[in-house]
């Protein structure tokens, strides 16, 4: 007989967000479960490693029944690394990290713990999707993207993903009712305007808070800002390799001028 | 008569470290140099923010003559951030990071501080560059990497590079007249292959220590790795979008199966 799939699920918020609970909930219908996640919010921790600092793992009591759980000290893309590395025995079918309390389209790709998490996964070798709900409430009703996520997660066991796959899925806040179905989109390009908010301590001494507004730079109707404010779920698939091979071209002079 | 160039300054190792100061050295040839850079060792924390906490300023006495400079106490990206927001009066002709104390070829480019401040200055439209040198020691000889930095600077305020540009330049540690010139490369794919090291504290508790090897899954001559390998300095332009669009078309079925 054939061995039951091996989920390992993760995420950014901490082991304890309702948006983890939700997303083991689902896994565990279709297999083994385990579960490493951070022991505190880890939001905006992007690929962030930890490598000047020892990492703890704690057995943790998760809320679903038959699930094996660790809260980690590290960042997600550490959970990911412990995981593999020390905890499972064998390798994962598939990585889910999320659901994550916000959306993660565009530039958010790049600080977004929850997708370098998945984007580890897919490093390593294992497919991996990265789920975020387009709401920042903790309490937002998480019943239909639970079922996005069945469906996804089925279709991705169904249909196997090549091994280097990281899938960035952003789910609209709506009914299931009114979603309006899938669309496999591009990373819209854009980026955050910082607004920094000066204060003072209370002993004279200034200090900053990071704040900022989105700042769309592509209205194309195949990018994942515009799936979500149409009502679809966004399917963006993450490639590994950064390099920039038009830019490769125009600087091929330079291989002859420079040195 | 125009404005002299205006040259941010950043990196991971830390405000401290020698790369930094022959950066700004070297900066300091082609204009007016500031430095916002970390005040703690922020290796391998990829891109991210700090959202959860405050960010502090200090004004440093950096040493070299005439270059005004902040520690920061957040991360490589926070140093951007702030230095484009609140430090600087004037948009930054060019953001240079490093030289990076250690090689960032590869995948490294999602795990590197250094790399992650030149993609977020490209985020937000400043033509960027993260220089690494091949050698992890601190004490390293940087005079070789010093003029290649000065040529590389030289060309980029010659031939302005696009506003969305991050180059990711790595330079082999040889004495200048044995490194072969410069190659215009691409990422190389490969992975760290992670060697956990397990200790027990002194309360009989596991500790991890993240450890690791590079295995390279990629032989390409126009690689970056191969590069450094055959003693040419790396230029690797990096793209901000992480689109996988080959992938977009296998997945596009989906669009009416899954939901």
């Amino acid at each position: 007989m054939a061995q039951k799939p091996l989920l390992l699920v993760c995420n950014d918020d901490d082991i304890t967000a309702p948006g983890i609970e939700a997303l083991v909930a689902v896994a565990k219908e279709f297999g083994e479960v385990w579960v490493v996640a951070p022991n505190a919010p880890q939001s905006g921790t992007g690929h962030a490693i930890t490598i000047g600092n020892p990492i703890r793992l704690y057995p943790y009591h998760f809320p679903v029944q038959g699930v094996q759980a660790y809260a980690c000290s590290g960042t997600p893309v550490d959970c990911v690394k412990l995981a593999t590395g020390v905890v499972l025995k064998r390798k994962p079918t598939l990585i889910l990290s999320g659901i994550n309390h916000g959306a993660n389209t565009s530039i958010s790709v790049f600080y977004s713990g929850t997708m370098s998490a998945a984007i580890e996964g897919a490093i390593e070798g294992i497919p991996s999707i990265g789920f975020s709900l387009c709401n920042y409430d903790p309490a937002a009703d998480l019943s239909a993207a639970k079922e996005v996520v069945r469906r996804l997660i089925d279709t991705a066991l169904k249909h196997p993903l090549p091994p280097h796959t990281a899938l960035n899925v952003n789910i609209p806040y709506l009914p299931l009712s009114e979603i309006k179905g899938i669309k496999i989109t591009r990373q819209a390009m854009g980026r955050f305007i910082e607004e920094f908010e000066e204060r003072t301590d209370p002993y004279g001494r200034p200090y900053y808070w990071l704040t900022g507004k989105f700042y769309s730079e592509d209205n194309g109707q195949d990018t994942d800002i515009w799936a979500i404010a149409n009502g679809y779920v966004s399917v963006c698939p993450v490639l590994l390799d950064l390099t920039h091979n038009e830019m490769r071209k125009q600087l091929h002079s330079w291989e002859k001028s420079v040195l």
